[in-house]
């Protein structure tokens, strides 16, 4: 629902040091999916404890209900019933969604990274490329002072 | 179904203004995101109101069918069974794909954007590379034409 | 199941005429995934009618079916019972998913290429970068041929 | 689940041969995903077997659940019931859902490459344009090498 807020805030917990951005980001938000269905999990049974109707009865099934959730299956053998159990299903669901949003986007940048490579690693010869042209330079001066260094 | 539209569409309204596009509309898609469910929980029990078997009855039960209709996460708890209500159920759904699609692409551009950054500025240095360059020409030209004035 | 295959039947059908392929490809892959839908929804009519438990009997509800198939939403009001409407189902998940990834790949190429033009133009102002380059050597040779004529 | 790991483990599986990875990956993993379908088709049957209302009985029903979870559509006419089940069930759903992050980002490095190769072929110019530069440092120094000569 909110994925955009949740980028953001991630963006500011885990984009303050500089390598690798998008490994980070994949790691870390899979730990964050990981602890929300484990919190979650918890959270749905308190919050469907003594409802009408109520299938998250117990641990086990609301931990199950939590994978199928965030990977967006809904098998729909278990749903929450309740406001408070409904609000911490929409939260496993935009966390999981986001999850694998960033799992692809940085399998993407290392794609694009290795082909950037495989193409003539075209950003790391650039800095020896310029150097190479001052050095023409360098000579060319070299030998400019040198003729009218004779000519005297 | 029809994502591509959509995009253009997209496209026309939010990309006329050339400062990192794809935060504005990983954003922008999140705000109509959350006003399509909230239009289609309103729209869908419009449609469903005295259709026979209809599940859809009440606008909190319609938020939370928008919720994990967006998602595609689809647990079968709700959902509409009139053609109205399952032509809300469509828009639900596309714009709902569409914003993820947009917001892992949107993560995607800011993680190779990054990684460029890192290894070595590679856009940035360019300008002032190719100034470089054409200062040393400067010099060179200096050197060319005052040998030739002290020739004279 | 086979999107890689159907990945490399889409290159080779559309990738041959050089203009920003991903946007050809977003609009082609939704145009499929609407034909597939149409042609499904009639497929999988003729294939569950007569079946036992068989819930697929017209051609709307075939129809709404499809789409919340391709969309991967499944809420459970419609599914195929018969193994040819079971092929159906699995043929309009696959091409469904597909077309998203297309159309996620599209923005995340239209996004990264926006990004390249807003940070200086690196690609388009190359080429001009070069001539002035050569510009500046023509230049140092006149200079050069110059004074030599000037030295006989 | 782990997406993060799963994308680690092929990487060091995959990734140490250098020629287009990104169509190595997803190809591998939409083989990878095929195998994980067929096994856990087998899988989940030998699980449920025995289980009150169990309803994965059969090979082929098991092999339909097995689409429907990798693709994350989840109708709900078939899921696991026991631990065991829903451990298959998991990794199907996050072998399946990789896969499909998988060529999504392989589509979009894909588009990335075509559209720099579009404009301009940026990346292949470089060494020519590189090259040529110098070609014109040789003659700028035979140029100057010739006429120091000459003044002798």
């Amino acid at each position: 629902m909110l994925p955009g807020f949740f980028t953001r805030v991630f963006a500011v917990l885990v984009g303050r040091e500089g390598r690798s951005l998008h490994l980070k980001a994949a790691g870390g938000a899979t730990i964050v999916l990981v602890l929300v269905m484990l919190a979650g999990s918890w959270a749905v049974v308190t919050a469907e404890q003594g409802a009408r109707h109520a299938n998250l009865t117990s641990y086990p099934k609301a931990l199950w209900w939590s994978i199928e959730t965030a990977t967006t299956v809904g098998y729909g053998d278990f749903f929450p019933v309740t406001p408070w159990g409904r609000v911490v299903g929409a939260v496993v669901m935009v966390v999981g969604i986001t999850t694998y949003g960033m799992v692809t986007a940085a399998l993407a940048t290392w794609f694009v990274g290795r082909e950037d490579r495989r193409r003539g690693r075209a950003h790391q010869l650039r800095e020896e490329t310029v150097q190479a042209l001052h050095a023409r330079f360098d000579q060319l001066e070299r030998l400019l002072t040198g003729e009218r260094g004779g000519d005297r």
